[in-house]
């Protein structure tokens, strides 16, 4: 097998030295390019974009082709998994996800199976064998899922929402129930990526969108507990390297001592935190990933640079930092500000290493 | 002049002992409460509502005939002041705020004025006569503003956003131009609480909705700097009383020690920091309000009173306390609960007290 050309983000996520700190961006793959919306306009809905390895893969490596990124994520949705589980995921214009069959009472959480992978979400490991052989190791690809409280939220709402009632009502009234329903989303979640490593995954991301929104007790017990059990159950190693594991939770940035006791190999971090103050915290335990506020996209490439120079010049010398951006990049931004940052995070983070 | 017949609230805010730790809730006056969608529907629009003295007087009461709450707060909304100005707010039921001519341009900037709170805004000042008027010194009222960088979110927006492209587009390519408004929107905010203070508020409090939405440099100098400065030119004394001022940044709770040097009395905190930590980090310099999740009144009275006395716990014993949830009360909620809520906060804080 040929080795990986570029394996800055690997080793970064490993705090393992490299020349210059890797960049990816969440949404790379996505709306703010012209050849991603023609990609989409002929797909028919997202979904269908989702569930055709082909064009899924097309459109992964869109970005890949534009700009000198160290990392590919896979082209796909987090709520996949629901889907699979026969929630019936579907999405409004301009109204984000919704289910069909939402989960609400205890026998809903009870009907739920355990997808398999290969079969029920075989679409997804398609697109990651499809991927990896058109990437030809010239970087990693990042495999993800969301966590099993961000499923839930949409499981039990039905919808987006702004006050989670229902799925906050579930954990005030009924927190067994919860409880449960998570228990069956972590070893599904568990399953799909130790699945996408199996296909070609060479780092994972779990993505926690909702974790913010709980008390610090309830995150631990609700959203933290279950990522913590996913890490453990997860394939740590393939094609003769360790396969490092992200753990991310927008709004999580008072919690990053306690995610840092997971065993994942690298936190993310949204921008409301500094990122040398997040060094100092967690320090050697992991890396971090982050933490540029995606609206900088919006600056000229003066601000763009002097903002990517800050974010570096706070986390400082030595390794375990991946560049990105703290949330997903935005749809409206202009595809040249965002060459702009990755060769600003390339030529300006070269005198922090070696 | 008659003395506070309850003046829990204001000792508390001061860090002075109290009986029991005091309580209000964030939209105490709002939709959960049949009495107030019995006025909503009467009034006509929301605007309708805020600009009526005698109506905003009788939803800001309803509540406090209900429960026993140590403080009532003026009902009225954080966009008076951009209405005022001249953008024309308006509500699309269910949509959320908008504004007819929204801030974008220099131009736009420069022709605004600081409203005149006794002509332009005269009918908060009316309400605010009146409530304290009909409260007859029972317990104390608390007038309010947003926050300058929070009431340019919806100023340069012209509505809701989840992104915030277009006041942050502002802030990373035309700084100068967002200070100049924050500027003029400090100036008036601080000219509107003088005036409320004039009229009868017993505390101010200045929300800062948004602030949470900026890294920790842009929100030192876009969103602090100015509550700074806007604390600064409080008048802090009215009725041979110390007038306190409460900030409240939703999401600030990785910068209490930020905010509680701008000479605030005391912080309002979200439901994402632990009381007891963030005591801890700001020693006495400030009381703190907060912090319960507006989620637990969907839970059981067993419940809400568990998550209750979880807080008091934190915070533990000694003053500096107001008990609140960690923002504005949702209206599905059973008022029911609401009670339960208050009648716990009493009854389970004495213990810390005295």
């Amino acid at each position: 097998m040929q080795a990986l050309q570029n394996d800055r983000l690997l080793r970064a996520l490993l705090r393992q030295p490299v020349d210059t700190t890797p960049v990816w961006l969440m949404r790379q793959a996505g709306r703010y390019l012209p050849e991603y919306r023609k990609v989409r306009e002929q797909a028919g809905s997202f979904m269908d974009l989702c569930t055709n390895p082909e064009l899924a893969c097309e459109v992964t490596m869109q970005p890949i082709e534009r700009f000198p990124l160290d990392a590919a994520i896979l082209f796909s949705d987090i709520l996949t998994i629901p889907d699979a589980m026969g929630l019936g995921l579907y999405f409004e214009e301009g109204e984000g996800p919704r289910f069909k069959k939402p989960v609400r009472r205890a026998a809903d959480v009870r009907a739920l199976g355990i997808p398999d992978p290969e079969t029920d979400l075989r679409y997804v490991m398609d697109a990651v064998r499809l991927i990896r052989r058109v990437l030809d190791n010239r970087i990693p690809l990042i495999g993800f899922a969301g966590s099993p409280w961000t499923l839930a939220t949409y499981m039990v709402e039905g919808s987006s929402t702004k006050t989670f009632s229902r799925v906050k009502g579930m954990l005030y009234s009924e927190p067994a129930l919860l409880h449960e329903l998570l228990d069956t989303v972590a070893k599904s979640v568990t399953s799909y990526l130790n699945a996408q490593v199996a296909a070609g995954a060479q780092a994972l991301m779990i993505f926690d969108t909702w974790g913010g929104v709980l008390t610090p007790r309830d995150y631990r017990d609700f959203s933290l507990q279950y990522m913590h059990k996913i890490v453990s159950g997860l394939t740590r190693e393939a094609e003769d390297r360790k396969v490092p594991v992200i753990l991310f939770t927008k709004g999580g940035g008072q919690w990053l001592e306690d995610m840092a006791a997971t065993g994942a190999d690298a936190l993310g971090i949204d921008w409301s935190t500094d990122i040398g103050e997040a060094r100092r915290r967690v320090g050697d335990r992991v890396a971090l990933q982050g933490n540029l506020d995606p609206a900088t996209l919006y600056g000229t490439a003066e601000v763009i640079r002097e903002r990517v120079a800050g974010i570096l010049d706070a986390f400082g010398p030595g390794p375990g930092h991946v560049f990105n951006l703290g949330h997903g990049i935005n749809p409206d931004v202009d595809p040249v500000n965002t060459g702009v940052l990755v060769n600003a995070v390339h030529e300006l983070s070269a005198s922090y290493h070696g």
